[in-house]
């Protein structure tokens, strides 16, 4: 019987954490699940069971146990926004949104017509994710088809869940990155036939934003969402405000940024919108009627000044929008989900918002998988999920330590303080091992 | 001859960077020295000389060379505030100034009154500094004369440059916290003849803020600083809107929160305030007519959701304040000057403002030493000055040396670039080593 026919089996013992629940709405009580001696049965990289270990451990007596003592596990997380090609200029000096993009981002961008060397930094850009313990992302490529190409083979031979596409750009920006209408509604066609459900790989149809499409793009751009219904959408969305006014000059007939899209046909239930820093008060309730998505940059939308997300709108029980956190890497200065989930806290306070450590784990992970509408694949330990999840250290620096005398929580309480601890204070180090489809993918 | 009595050399060879003068005010160029391959002689832990490695080699070829290739040294990085007992309370969840130091603080604070347990804390806390590179830094005790005594036996232990005091508290903090006017007088005389200038020791008549104190007290303090001249006054000042409009309501006599101050004699050109989130410009030109210096404390004031700081009126031309960077841990949330420059910059560029690599470093280094007054001491490699010093590597993780592909810059702009990436991404990792008066205290 050869290995593939055989069902695989494994169990891992270790504290357990995840959500049931959205505790933006919800006591936090009632969403949080956690085992701090718990035993994760999987089965062909999927969840087959989760419970207690003394209540498991006799009726799986016969498969091998792999056990992590004083860690806590939790599934792996989702970042709903980022950039491969600007891996290497992550952390550039001195502008606001407009001004970073012609500097740095254009030119970098310009390198990855090569398929070498996209292969290359798309390879490095997964490894640093698994590094930090994400599983799953969206993500832009850039506008050559070859960079997806590069993407989605990396993504492929390590077996991960992700969503990319190629830019959609076709004015308002160098020559050498343009496409036209035309290209790019065929060659993102191609690229979906050729990927979108490849294995566990997704496509995004990915504007880059208004500024840089006509509005024949866009409407082309709609009309791939029409003609193949489950793929995505990516954009950027009401960053800064001086891209706020732009497209207000550059779509004249608009009644606001928004609309923009919406007039395309591409604000939908699969559609993420990166950033919203600038959105309107009807915006947010338009995003929530049509069950779209907003990712959250909180390290981005500081290193680039563009201002203070109000999650609190996002999240309002009267129009609720689908919200995950995103990198935005390499707006974004980081590829950690923790260090990203930091700001987000540290944003929220400055505008006197409180976010709690459920919260925000909640959103790098089951709401990121909301957000990406893959709540069904991803983003908790229900069982039949895919077995995507991270091993993390609470005591992982001697600071850790010494602030977190014993690793395993046994009470919500202290488990929400290391949650914590966890979302201020870690970085990849916390990340101990991140697995992916029920396989060993990363260790530290 | 013993080695006391003979002179103990050592030379390093490495790139170097330090400053002459402030990069605020004179163009960068200026400023700047740096050496892609210089030679610094160390001679009785001082700096004896420094410059380009070829026109030094043959000078002092008998010397023996410690070399760090790839490598860039700076000075000893100088935190103008934080708290040694909040340690091991660093990212506790959830409050804003007041109920945070209610619900957090105080009580662990209280621990300090044991002796034992306050070295401890205090061995850890410096041991954390070192590993972060910084060599000098202005340290909150607890109200307790304990408290001051294990951490200066602990920084003398390590020959460190550091100052600190007591806290002096007499209202509005729990009984067993609190000391008297008179107490807080006569204890703070105590420590300020037992450890003022006691080797590279120095003492800070510390009241805690102007709502922990009565009138008496913080009187008894300006009689402090008459009787010794040098040593130096540390309190918080305007940090949080609702501190602010209680101290008004405290001293309804008083024309302002600096003013409670400047009554009493406190505010003075050994006075360092930190904080400073909610200063009126009146206030801000009379602490530049003072010569008093702030410590701007950006992980503190986002955590806390305090505000944020204005720097450029901090730095203005017309009413400059000696500024210095600050940690603030607790109430900050990492002990890395590299971390707390990184969100200085995300802080301006909320404002629209602009906090250059240089200017970043500069107040982590020679801007701190003369926030402290201590400048013609530490803070750059000038010759005579003790040799407190950092060895950096911008290529500390994969993904900065991804970013960094080559270590050593050979243009002021390169260099630029190269300390940007370190401000952003750098983190413990990027201190190789930390030496203290001439002698190696931390390797990575």
């Amino acid at each position: 019987m050869s290995n593939h026919s055989s069902k695989r089996s494994l169990a891992i013992r270790s504290a357990f954490l995840d959500f049931v629940e959205d505790p933006f709405y919800i006591p936090e009580a009632e969403c949080v699940r956690y085992w701090s001696d718990g035993l994760l049965i999987l089965e062909d990289g999927k969840v087959k069971e989760l419970g207690a270990y003394e209540q498991l451990c006799d009726r799986y007596s016969g498969i091998e146990i792999v056990s992590y003592d004083d860690r806590l596990i939790v599934p792996g997380f989702v970042d709903t926004h980022l950039h491969f090609p600007q891996t290497e200029m992550i952390a550039a000096y001195g502008e606001q949104l407009l001004g970073w993009l012609n500097q740095y981002t254009f030119p970098v961008e310009g390198k990855f017509n090569n398929k070498a060397y996209a292969q290359k930094v798309a390879g490095f850009f997964l490894d640093e994710l698994l590094k930090n313990g994400t599983t799953t992302a969206l993500v832009f490529a850039a506008v050559f088809p070859e960079s997806v190409d590069a993407f989605f083979e990396e993504a492929s031979r390590r077996n991960l869940r992700m969503i990319a596409g190629k830019v959609m750009m076709d004015r308002n920006a160098p020559d050498y990155l343009c496409d036209t209408a035309e290209t790019s509604y065929q060659e993102s066609k191609h690229l979906i036939e050729k990927w979108h459900k490849n294995g566990r790989l997704l496509y995004a149809v990915t504007p880059r934003f208004a500024i840089t499409s006509t509005d024949e793009q866009l409407r082309l751009a709609g009309k791939l969402l029409e003609e193949f219904p489950d793929v995505y959408l990516h954009t950027h969305l009401s960053e800064n405000v001086d891209e706020v006014a732009w497209v207000k000059e550059l779509f004249l007939d608009s009644t606001g940024y928004l609309d923009v899209y919406d007039r395309a046909g591409l604000v939908g239930d699969r559609s993420v919108f990166a950033h919203g820093v600038q959105l309107t008060d009807q915006e947010f309730q338009r995003l929530s009627e049509a069950r779209a998505a907003i990712a959250f940059c909180p390290t981005s939308n500081l290193f680039l000044g563009s201002g203070l997300f109000r999650i609190e709108q996002a999240k309002s029980m009267e129009h609720p929008v689908k919200l995950g956190l995103g990198t935005d890497v390499g707006g974004g200065t980081s590829f950690s989900m923790l260090q990203t989930a930091n700001e987000a806290y540290k944003i929220a306070q400055l505008r006197q918002q409180n976010l709690s450590p459920f919260k925000a784990l909640f959103l790098a992970t089951l709401g990121g998988a909301r957000a990406l509408s893959l709540d069904d694949k991803i983003g908790s330990f229900e069982v039949g999920k895919e077995a995507d999840f991270v091993v993390l250290d609470v005591r992982s620096t001697p600071l850790m330590a010494f602030r977190n005398p014993i690793a395993t929580a046994t009470s919500l309480n202290e488990l929400a303080d290391k949650v914590f601890s966890l979302v201020m204070m870690g970085d990849d180090r916390a990340i101990c091992a991140t697995y992916v489809a029920g396989e060993l993918a990363y260790q530290l």
